[in-house]
């Protein structure tokens, strides 16, 4: 479990990590922000676990609700 | 269907413009950059055309594959 979660430490990591900053920061719910990108609030939550491969129309999505360029999305410091 | 490309235009443009840039850099063909990353040289050949929804983990494979950190290989100004 330990090692596949650090196998798994990257991208998907990244985006969990900075979603969840820039969620709280927008002051949104994870039902909220699900309801302005058309997803289902599960959906956001397991993002935020790295648990999903999210695919490249919905992280776009998630960052046009999130006002932040998706590059910054995925950046690897908190933008 | 130039409504729909121009709708289109974002993630999956640049994705599609910094990979052909990178991998020219690289002097990779589609189908070197595809067994470096364990896909399919069509597959390589249809995100360079934006036509498809490629998923977080192909995207990081990508960027491991051209040296690229993953934010920069989705860089709207080619990285």
């Amino acid at each position: 479990m330990k090692t596949q979660e650090q196998k798994k430490f990257g991208a998907r990591q990244r985006l969990a990590k900075n979603l969840r900053a820039l969620r709280a920061r927008n002051g949104l719910s994870q039902e909220a922000l699900a309801d302005l990108v058309g997803l289902h609030r599960t959906y956001v939550g397991s993002v935020e676990r790295s648990e999903r491969n999210v695919s490249l129309d919905n992280i776009e999505k998630l960052a046009e609700a999130l006002k932040i360029d998706i590059s910054n999305l995925l950046a690897e410091s908190s933008p």
